[in-house]
């Protein structure tokens, strides 16, 4: 394989691990075994464990990004509609999953936000570019009428990115869908009517 | 001094630690350093480090749920102003410290929940008991006719918590209030309306 495929497999691995285990509870040589990399060799594919964390920072914002630019962006759906069927699309992932890793940017952030700066601004610039995503689609859904006039998008985008989170969290330790349901009930039912 | 107070000296410290570093990236060498133990006791007073992080979780949930009860269950104040200073005060400390650490209760959870049972089932009665006292506050605040009627005071409790909570998550990354503003403007603003 390419020096660029390897990288990525190992990032595919160690984006699995991560997810369940955490960034500083998982060793380098788990993630080096399971993707068949020889022990060693990690170096050439990264500067150091740090590197590799913000490498697997930009992997997990590429998936999310791409995720939510599909679903909020799609025009054959009313605004609305399109975050509520995106909320649902990662509930029954999380489900299928049996409620294990939940957010892998909210896990890094609450991991690595006070350990180093570089983290800290990557990540912050990922929860910026979804927020901003959000915030559009409810700029549509108010231009088609279907949230108050006075609601003010970004706020409200920042809002509804920071329950979820929470509610993820949440979700990690309940093992249930009630926290992702009870965030449904009162976005969809309170604050976006 | 005697078991119990070196047992509680130690917590004292790792908690300290544990809160900006996280337990899996937090030596046991540094905590009984720092806390003037000397290295190699550390299993007269706790079975394992697992034991020591549920000792942790204790300890947090200690403090957490006696200043909850304090903010929550003051009689001389309005049930909802109860619930405004008490957010408020979190947010005023988190400012003071330079918005590092954020909540230990949740920092475990996105940690732990995943790696082992007994942290999920310690951490979840804590946020249940959290969510009671919210709970009460929020029955009071509807007999004194400060919310609608309507209102679900279990449901909502639900979500204020967890919604602070991914607030707190988010104030870790950003390094600022604005998070914390925009939960109470949606909170005290919106739904507690």
């Amino acid at each position: 394989m390419a020096l660029r495929d390897t990288r990525i497999a190992i990032l595919k691995v160690g984006a699995e691990i991560v997810r369940t285990k955490g960034f500083n509870n998982t060793g380098l040589s788990e993630i080096l075994s399971r993707s068949g990399v020889p022990k060693g060799s990690f170096y050439y594919y990264f500067n150091s464990k740090q590197d590799f964390g913000l490498h697997l920072v930009d992997y997990y914002a590429g998936f999310l990004l791409a995720r939510t630019e599909d679903f909020l962006m799609d025009q054959s759906v009313q605004p609305v509609a399109r975050l509520r069927r995106y909320f649902a699309e990662f509930k029954q992932g999380f489900e299928a999953d049996g409620f294990q890793g939940g957010c892998p940017l909210g896990n890094v952030s609450q991991e690595m936000a006070d350990v180093s700066k570089g983290f800290r601004e990557r990540i912050e610039a990922v929860f910026i570019q979804l927020e901003t995503m959000i915030e559009s689609c409810l700029k549509e859904a108010k231009s088609w009428g279907e949230v108050s006039v006075s609601l003010d998008e970004r706020q409200t985008a920042t809002f509804i990115l920071n329950s979820w989170e929470g509610a993820v969290l949440r979700m990690k330790v309940t093992k249930s869908t009630a926290p992702l349901e009870v965030f449904e009930q009162f976005v969809f039912g309170r604050l976006l009517q």
